[in-house]
Parts: C-alpha cells; sequence; structure tokens
C-alpha cells in the first residue's frame, strides 16, 4: 500500500494571508493562536476566504490483546459497552458531537464482540481483538493492510459527502498501551516517558505496564523506519483504521483535527509514512496522559486546549472546533482598518 | 453605595454533584476542567440541572486622560472609532458573539466623541474621558458613584431579560494603563511586574509606561483596603462600569464570564469590596498581556483557555463559552454507567 498522493501545502497565498490577517480592527497578532489556524487553513485550501463544511468525527473501536496483562484499569468489555453507549446517544462523544452539529459515525475496527448488523455502526471488523503483543505481533501484515484500506475507504467515503474537516476519535480498553509503544519506537524516547495511567491505573498497576511494554518493545526490535512493521506489532486495528483514514483525509486536503495521545500516536505513524500530512493538522489539545505532551513536543507543535482531558474518543477534537470556526470566521467577517475607518498604529515601524 | 447583598454560593449540593459527574460514562476526573465548571454552575444555581440562558456580553468602553503621556501605541480617537466599529458589527467581538448567539450590548461609559443619539448604542456616559491620573485623580468620588449605579441598572436590565450568564469586556485606549495601577495597589506587586505592551509597545515606550505609572502610583499613595478610593484614583470609567454590573450580576446569581487583563482589574476591585462575588466567576482565558497571568495566579484561579490573546472587547468570554456550554451540557445529557449498563473500573478503591 502506498500513500504518495498528499500534497504539499501550497505557501503561495502566504504573504496575502498574513496581510489580510494584520489588517483586521485589533492589534498585530492579538487573535494569538486563532491567527496561525486562520493562516493554516487559507493554506491548506489555498484560498483567503477558507470555509470548513460539514465536520465529521470518525470514532473507531478496538479491543487488545494486550488486556490480559493487567494493563488497564477496566475490563476489556467496556470497549463494546462503550459502543453501546455511543450508539444510544449517552457518551460524552455524541454530546459534543450533538453541540457542534458534527456528524458522528462509530467504526467497530475490531471490538471483541458481535454487534447486531442492524445497529447503526459501520462494520469494519477486522478481528474480535489485537493478539497480546508481549508475546506475538499484533495483528498480522495482512490485517493491518485491511485495516488501513477500510480507514482510507470509510474516511473517502465521508470526503464524498462534501466534509472538509474530519476529526479522528477512538475507544479501545488497553490502547494507551499500543499507543505507548508506538511513541517510544517512533520518536525514540525511553517507554518509561511514553506510559501513563490511561484510564486511571495505581502506582503499582501503573509500575507494571511500563514493565510489561518495555519487556515488549525490546522483544520486538522494530526500525522506527518500517512504520506499518511497528503499526502491525503493537496495534491496535483501531489505530491502524486511523492512520488509513489519516491519510486519505490529508490527501483530499481536508483540515485533521487530531484528539489525545492515541489520535497523535496514529499520526505519529501517518506522518513516518508520508510527513507531508503534518501541514493538514490542527492540534486540538494536550491530553493529561502522560506522554502526550511530549509526543506533541516531539512534533513541535502548540495543541489549543488544555483541560486536563483524557478522555479519547475523539472528545478534545470537537470541543475544540469552535476555536477553528472563530479563526475562519474572523478571517472572513471582521473588518480591516480601511473599510472601518479605523486608525492604524502611531509610528509603526 | 453598599454591595453586602452577594449571597455565598450554597455548598449544600456539592456531593451530590461530585457524585453524579463521577457517574457519567467517562474514567474518573477524565472531562478535567470541565468537570470543574460544571461543579461550579451546578453551585451557583443550586442544582443538579443547571441552564445557561440568554448569554450576554456587556463592552464598556471609555477613554483615559492618562494616554496624553504616550502610553498607547494606538491614538486615543481609535476608542470611539472601534464603537462604530462595534455598532456596524466589523470588530472581533461581533464575529465571535454572533458565532456562539452572544446577545451583545455596547456600553458608551465615557468615550471622548459624542455618538449620535440614535446610535444602538447604551448611552451612559459619565464624562469625555477620565483625568490624567499622573497628575490627579481619573474621577471624583460622584463620577465614580455615578458610574457603578448605571454599571448596576446596565446589568439589572440584561438579567431582567433572563441572561443568567454575563460576559464583561471592554474597549479603551489607555486602559491597560488604568488596570496596572489597581492591580499594583489591590494585589501588592511592584507596578513593573503590572504592567505589558497593551496594543503593541515597543521597549522604549512600554519602559516610559513604566516609569509612569510608577510615579501616578507612588504619587497618589492610596491603600488597598479603600477599594472605591483606588478604583476613582486610577479609573476608568468602563472600569468602574464594570464593577457595578459585575457586582449586580453576582447579586442575581448570574455566572459571570471573566476576560482578559482590563475585566480581571474590575474584578479585582469588586472582590475587594465583595469578596463572595468570587465564587460567580469563570475566568475564561490568560491575556498575553503581562501581568494578567500574575493576576490571575494572586487570584488563585487557573482559566480555561491560553490561546495568546490580547484584544478585549470580551472576545476571551465569549470564545471559551462553548466549552462552559459543553460543561453543562455533559452533566444534564451524558449517560451514567448505572443507565447505560458500563461496566465500572475494576479493583476500584
Amino acid at each position: 500500500m502506498i500513500f504518495d498522493n498528499i500534497p504539499f501545502v501550497s505557501q503561495h497565498l502566504k504573504p496575502t494571508l498574513i496581510d489580510k490577517i494584520n489588517q483586521k480592527t485589533k492589534p498585530l497578532g492579538a487573535l494569538g493562536a486563532l491567527e496561525k489556524i486562520a493562516l493554516n487553513i487559507g493554506l491548506i485550501q489555498n484560498t483567503l476566504s477558507p470555509k470548513l463544511t460539514k465536520p465529521s468525527m470518525l470514532v473507531f473501536a478496538g479491543d487488545h490483546g494486550i488486556v490480559h496483562e493487567g494493563v488497564s484499569a477496566y475490563p476489556q468489555a467496556v470497549t463494546a459497552q462503550m459502543v453501546i453507549n455511543f450508539l444510544e446517544g449517552g457518551a460524552a462523544i455524541n454530546v459534543f458531537a450533538e453541540q457542534h452539529h458534527f456528524d458522528l459515525q462509530i467504526v467497530d475496527s475490531g471490538v471483541n464482540y458481535d454487534f447486531d448488523l442492524s445497529e447503526p455502526l459501520t462494520h469494519a471488523k477486522i478481528a474480535h481483538g489485537t493478539k497480546n503483543f508481549l508475546h506475538e505481533p499484533a495483528m498480522t501484515k495482512v490485517q493491518c493492510e485491511q485495516a488501513l484500506t477500510r480507514g482510507v475507504e470509510i474516511a473517502q467515503k465521508t470526503l464524498s459527502k462534501k466534509s472538509n474537516v474530519i476529526g479522528f476519535g477512538e475507544m479501545g480498553i488497553g490502547n494507551t498501551s499500543s499507543a505507548s509503544c508506538l511513541m517510544s519506537v517512533l520518536c525514540g524516547f525511553p517507554i518509561a516517558e511514553c506510559v501513563g495511567r490511561g484510564t486511571g491505573l495505581d502506582e503499582v498497576t501503573l509500575s507494571n505496564k511500563i514493565g510489561l511494554l518495555d519487556q515488549a518493545v525490546k522483544r520486538h526490535n522494530v526500525k522506527d523506519d518500517v512504520p506499518l512493521t511497528v503499526l502491525t506489532t503493537f496495534g491496535g486495528f483501531e489505530i491502524a483504521m486511523m492512520v488509513g483514514a489519516m491519510l486519505a483525509s490529508a490527501e483530499a486536503k481536508a483540515v485533521l483535527l487530531i484528539d489525545g495521545f492515541i489520535a497523535t500516536s496514529a499520526l505519529l505513524v501517518a506522518a513516518k509514512i508520508q510527513p507531508n500530512i503534518l501541514a493538514y493538522c490542527i492540534f486540538t489539545h494536550c491530553s493529561d496522559e502522560a506522554g502526550h505532551e511530549k509526543m506533541l513536543q516531539h512534533l513541535d507543535v502548540k495543541p489549543l486546549l488544555n483541560l486536563g482531558l483524557c478522555l479519547g474518543e475523539g472528545t478534545g477534537a470537537v470541543l475544540a472546533y469552535p476555536l477553528i470556526e472563530s479563526a475562519v470566521n474572523f478571517l472572513n467577517q471582521m473588518a480591516s482598518f480601511g473599510s472601518a475607518g479605523v486608525s492604524e498604529k502611531l509610528n509603526a515601524d
């Protein structure tokens, strides 16, 4: 599978966009991070008047063999239970997606449960959870390619409905373990710096989790320059599907809303495959999960929100969306010094 | 003028609210700052199901005699020009207020310009700008009381229209100078730690501003325990009116959205008069204006956003509002572990 079609974001309009932003009736730079977002979206869409249409949130769910090692504070059954909660509208992501008019799509990437086929779920199950990567690769190479392909197809279907801004969320008991291993290998950080409490481990189980993941990373000894092998080794299916969906979304020049620790680990894989993807991303928040801040620093990006969230599901991405809309709105709607007859700075140098 | 009617926020429902939050289908604390906001608003409204109705933004505008000392990067005429820009819908606050369905009200507290009385402006002018507080108090005691009273009346009128969440914004070339002096006296910090670049001073004029404000603070030598004297001394009319409006809003048990450096300086005055007000406040963002972070630390509060904004107008408060709505929404709409049939944490201690 080759992803070589993500175009460079043209910098052609950059000076004109910056000038448009600077001519708005406000002191230079006074809208802070929103000015950077406005510029980025203008460049992505290659226009002075960008427009966000039909925001979508894709939530990928999958289970993880590694949970049998006791790396999570919640039982594996919670993945399926939460998927049902999503379908019934009771989860945080439902509430926030409704508030901000996101089209919310729940994807079974590999949950260890047989959902009724009549459920309003995107049925894309690769298997009933990954293998335990402490002992063997989380998935086969074929499964990884299947997951990527389904992720691509799911994103393309969403994009074909005129959505040009797509968020990526996930649910999967145990998936912080996969994300920590991906981070350790792909960023080159010691595993201890990549592991956090997930859904709420105590000191003892956290220490146990670090030891187990350290073993796993050492045992497989995969190299950071073969990202698909890293992904195949540590999983999970929801992460692999997210990687495919992210790559396809950037290929279509959509704006990608990157959520928390797990979603950013998927992006690490995607960016190793195709670094051009980064110019399409907005980093929406810094998760409270230990490791995420360092992951964002590694990518040299500053997220919009820092609210101590650590829920996943794409919640941070949806919560940040109104700020992204505000960035586009001020660019399109604010008056300029000239049009409003407002005096400019004294002795402007 | 006495403000002794701001009720304590009852803590009666606190355990029940915390339990309701903890029973939502998410790991404990996983919604971070939103959980604190949900708790606070529940307590303010004394209910397990709070509701935000008709959000309003009051933007107070006034001019400042201190500008004759060259403390601002923009000419004084910009205050009036920006008021006209507000009325024509071209400013940042117009764009964001429209996006989030705020009722936006612009108040002439003391702009040095005669607006046409037919303008859709709340005409509450005390005078054509304050006096230059380098040489004399910014206003008289009578003017200060007038400003407070008009602020109270303006807020009460807004509250009478069933608004229970009110933001406070401002416009006034030179008003960071007033805010810096209020901060220095009321928090007991050296003036140099309270002064920033405002709308964009260079090094030389910043240094000049610090020197001038240091002189002013030393000359008047007012005490922090007489907050109305401090306010009378340094102004401005828009700040005094904001103080009155904030006190009246808390008296009516509204949720107060505190914006940036100037609005927080008004709150410093209000909280010296009536400390109970603090329990009604949500601190919406940390401004890029030097001093604001320290001011927030002095109040021992953590703001929602940190986006490098330094625009005033109430923009930070309106931009943060969707997060506040999200806090209320998750509390009201998310399923509980019990109702959704989701398993709780293993070995929960």
